[in-house]
């Protein structure tokens, strides 16, 4: 090892003792499934009880969708260098519909790791890469489509459902709020549901059969709207460590997938040390990587590097492509009066080399090739929306829509190679044209999983667009976007740090929970509810704790009332003991139930003139100390 | 002066000078109306003309809506001890219909300033306060129906129409946007529109005649969406120097209105010294002080005390009252068995009073008294939603329904009595309830304005809560909420400091902007499509100055490619030079210009393949320096 690798290996281990630590108040718990090797993570928050002021009820554990992997189960070794544990590996093996390659099949990715002077980068444990046999398909799709239930459906069956237990026990039942419940919902995800949507196309499973690392998860509007973190370094540049402690942290925070957008050097070493080390799907966007190869020149990008490109991230693990198949030659024009043309990176790569040409782009063109490959490997198309609008100004316009419609054509073909394929979505659009664009994306694409970009809902903040676009994110959420791409505070403006990655995801998890929530989704709204009784109650680290965020909780708590007392105190710093609304409704509440609430106005009759009397003779202070 | 108030004053000076610098890149404008003293202040920023490679076309500056008072005007001398100048002091004489009191009316407002113990605290250049004569009804309703357009009516209509002209030359008209506006929208707001509105109940001018010092704004859902800011001090404490800096900071970051809910020592000489240095109209809970002087015992509270209060603020030149009168006895059962409970402060207040003595409450019963204070210095009614609900599993519940129908009633005695009357709401909302609550809102209420605290919608993520309720406030603002009260990160977990006020009041701008935009106000527009252009043709300085935040967009830039040049570079840090989407967009803009975008198909046809050559002879280098 020479002093880079040195470096990055110290950089590496401190990470990992950084972020290898439990989150706060939390503890990994597993579920089985109906193998031994199929236990499905979780997050356990336990609670504290009610106190006695309160009525001295016990609070359940919760269990929470947990994207953190095994860095947040302290009974793991995470050992960077070596990656994580191919849990897939048996499950994929077992199937029998592959063969392990002698090595990288791709000519960059055999070149590569002959190369001398990328050896101090390279992951030292490399795998030789899986394919499928010949006329094989790997595809969860094409599984599903025949029936077959894999390890993967029945693992996130049991992930989707993980509070449905508590439902029943818990809040909802006892609240009016159950009411709210979709009608499309199913009231438990069963293995056999998750394979019905994956056939209908109306979900997928990116899970590539040389990421066996990863822990399976779902993209699709009848499940939870997952969210998705963009990390990667550019010419301005971070190093591999750098992107590694990223995805860890996008993960801890709650990403459901990771985005590697990496478009310096050493793309290739990069993704390969992401890969290893991530326990959600990774999806990039190949013609990054292409482009370099060409020096930059969008002109003198071929199929055949494109190809090559495509089979030596797919031997990676890359488990979603995201291919702008859809900006055809026709539309290109239709964006010249734009007042922000074409912003999307590939797109304009794409717009480019069309016109350069003067042909269709060999994306749209090459489209059941690249479909060849997506199915030797099961790579789940993302399918770019290359014309996406930039501006406020730009939204639902020609060229969007056209594109759309291009993308709902190529859907179709990609289904008829049992290819999984999700929709990218805009971008920048006011609220009230957000809606068209959903509906228009399911009619024309068959129902294929939307996977949005925010949208803004306004241009004129930057520095703020995490929110500019959570607005709109949760909308296009409720109405049926299955998966959100975060947006961070510095969009438009530069490359996030750590701290904006932490405030994209954040944000990005109120939106989808937001959208879980109006959706109906059966489980989403016990957390709600245990949070509001632990902060009626006054159960400070449990608010904390059931939040998505509960450093900063805590943070901002002990910035008003820093003393550890003040953590069980029955009043906030907002009112102070004199004002404490939520006591005075333990007064109520009292009142009520002594009265029997099942008839309010009853009650109301029969006893409040004598009640007044006593509540006033039993002192009436709102601060009573426990 | 004793050493308190040396020490305040010292405070005082350095906000002075800390906040009565211009905003970067604006500068002061003011517009002129029929007269001489009715000159409506704007910010206008300039811009940079559009490089040569991109069209050289000279952009024209913006006015942008400004609630920042005199403090950004560098030819204004701002001493905190004097106040603002009575700019409104010659219209309230003129109509005739007031007197100059001899001193306070209200007893505590007289004793108060007898007290020596306060002298050190007292606003040194006390006003005489002035009422309706006998018989007059001095508010701006009454002013309406009889026919009367006021130069506050006058005012508005200038201020809310600022950026009509730069419409009609600019943006909207070049671009396909422009077809959203909503129909129900006037394309020019002229002073009889705004009386009209007034009239009907649909808007209200918050202004009492004890602020003289305060530049007249309007709240009613055919204008721009307001916010509002809540300072104030309590238990916990500040000084009233710190509330009064947090009242300039809230209206140079945007805060349309602010509200103090001081509830500790001293509310009365904080809530002087906010006012005598306010531009925006300032709110108070009355009930909060009230409280106080019963030392916090809410059975205590009487109508005589309450009374005092409100002619004790109303002489101070509170210009609306926050009155929970639709807590009634019926209703508050009707919430024992909700997660949790009453969480609005003054509701439980006026609850527990209700349980106390067995009866409807003072606020309720006095309604018409309460009238006819209102009506003699012309304070406004925010009807409080004391019921409202405090997490998602309580939204849209009886109680909450239940007291907006009484409210409703409400509305219907106060137009008897030409009292302009606002309506507040809530709260925690899920999204899929929310326009419910718009709707009843409109129909029970007789439309007036709507004015509501978020919705947050989801409960999951204390120190995050400006974000939660930003997805709901932008929602219920296109739905017709006419104004927003801020939500802080800090809110369920402390007091705001001066950081979360900024970010709670960006983000509320960012929500309330989002809903001009949808609901098509044709300013809105305007500043979105000016950012995104100068986003696109890499006119750095001008898309920070146009945004809500200048500074923190420089910061966030900086923080990547922290070199001047840089901030003139014709590609960001995200992408680099090799991917610039909008350098590529400029060649496809260059095409379509030279084959004439009419026509986009024919353009296409007609020369796209001699066109490609010529395309790829001419360099396609993305990154060109100027």
């Amino acid at each position: 090892m020479n002093a880079v690798t040195d470096d990055m290996m110290q950089q590496a281990e401190q990470l990992s003792a950084d972020l290898t630590r439990p989150i706060p108040g939390s503890r990994k718990i597993y579920a089985h499934g109906s193998r031994d090797d199929l236990r499905v993570p979780m997050r356990e928050v336990a609670q504290a009880r009610t106190a006695k002021s309160f009525g001295a009820e016990i609070n359940p554990s919760l269990a929470i969708y947990d994207t953190s992997g095994p860095y947040t189960d302290p009974s793991v070794n995470i050992d960077l260098r070596k990656g994580l544990l191919p849990m897939r590996a048996a499950w994929i093996a077992e199937r029998g519909d592959t063969e392990q390659l002698g090595g990288p099949t791709s000519v960059f990715g055999h070149d590569r790791l002959q190369d001398a002077r990328t050896n101090h980068l390279r992951f030292e444990h490399l795998r030789a890469p899986r394919r499928a046999r010949a006329g094989a398909n790997v595809s969860q799709m094409h599984y599903a489509r025949r029936g077959i239930i894999t390890p993967e459906m029945e693992y996130i069956a049991i992930r989707e459902n993980q509070l449905i237990d508590q439902i029943r026990e818990d809040y909802l039942l006892r609240h009016h709020a159950g009411e709210s419940f979709g009608a499309s919902l199913p009231k438990i995800v069963t293995p056999e549901f998750v394979r019905d949507e994956v056939a209908r196309g109306r979900a997928i499973i990116p899970c590539n059969i040389n990421h066996p690392e990863l822990e399976p998860m779902i993209i699709g509007r009848n499940f939870l709207v997952k969210i998705n973190s963009n990390i990667g370094n550019s010419a301005v540049s971070s190093s591999i460590a750098e992107e590694v402690e990223k995805m860890v942290w996008s993960i801890r925070w709650g990403a459901d997938t990771v985005m590697d957008l990496s478009t310096g050097k050493h793309i290739h070493e990069t993704r390969e040390w992401i890969i290893r080390n991530s326990p959600v799907p990774i999806g990039t966007v190949p013609i990054y990587q292409a482009l370099e190869k060409v020096n930059g020149k969008a002109e003198e990008l071929t199929w055949e590097i494109f190809r090559d490109t495509l089979i030596e991230q797919a031997e990676q693990g890359v488990s979603y492509f995201t291919i702008h198949a859809g900006v055809r030659l026709k539309y290109i024009p239709l964006t010249a009066r734009r007042v922000t043309g074409i912003v999307s990176r590939g797109g304009s790569i794409m717009a480019k080399w069309c016109l350069a040409h003067h042909k269709e782009s060999f994306l749209f063109d090459r489209f059941e090739e690249i479909c060849e490959i997506m199915k030797a490997y099961d790579v789940s198309f993302s399918l770019g929306d290359g014309l996406r609008p930039g501006s406020i100004a730009d939204a639902n316009d020609a060229a969007q829509f056209g594109e759309l419609e291009t993308l709902g054509e190529l859907t179709q073909i990609a289904w008829k190679h049992d290819v999984q394929t999700m929709i990218e979505g805009p971008g920048h659009v006011p609220m009230h044209l957000i809606k068209e664009n959903m509906d228009k994306q399911l009619r024309e694409c068959g129902e294929a999983p939307f996977y949005t970009l925010g949208p803004l809902t306004t241009d004129i903040a930057p520095g703020y667009d995490h929110i500019t676009s959570a607005i709109g994110a949760a909308m296009i959420g409720w109405y049926g976007t299955a998966m959100l791409c975060y947006v961070t505070p510095k969009e438009h403006l530069g490359l996030p740090n750590k701290h904006d990655v932490r405030d994209g995801i954040v944000t990005y998890k109120i939106a989808a929970h937001a959208a879980d929530l109006a959706k109906g989704h059966p489980a989403a709204q016990v957390r709600d509810n245990a949070l509001s009784k632990a902060r009626f109650e006054f159960r400070w680290e449990d608010q904390f704790n059931l939040g998505l965020d509960p450093e900063k909780a805590k943070e901002f708590h002990d910035e008003t009332l820093p003393k550890e007392a003040h953590k069980v105190a029955h009043f906030c710093s907002m009112c102070g003991p004199h004002f404490c609304s939520m006591k005075i409704t333990q007064d109520v509440r009292d009142y009520a139930a002594q009265k029997g609430v099942a008839d309010e106005a009853a009650a109301l009759e029969q006893g409040m003139a004598e009640k007044a009397a006593e509540f006033r003779e039993a002192g009436l202070e709102i601060y009573r100390p426990e």
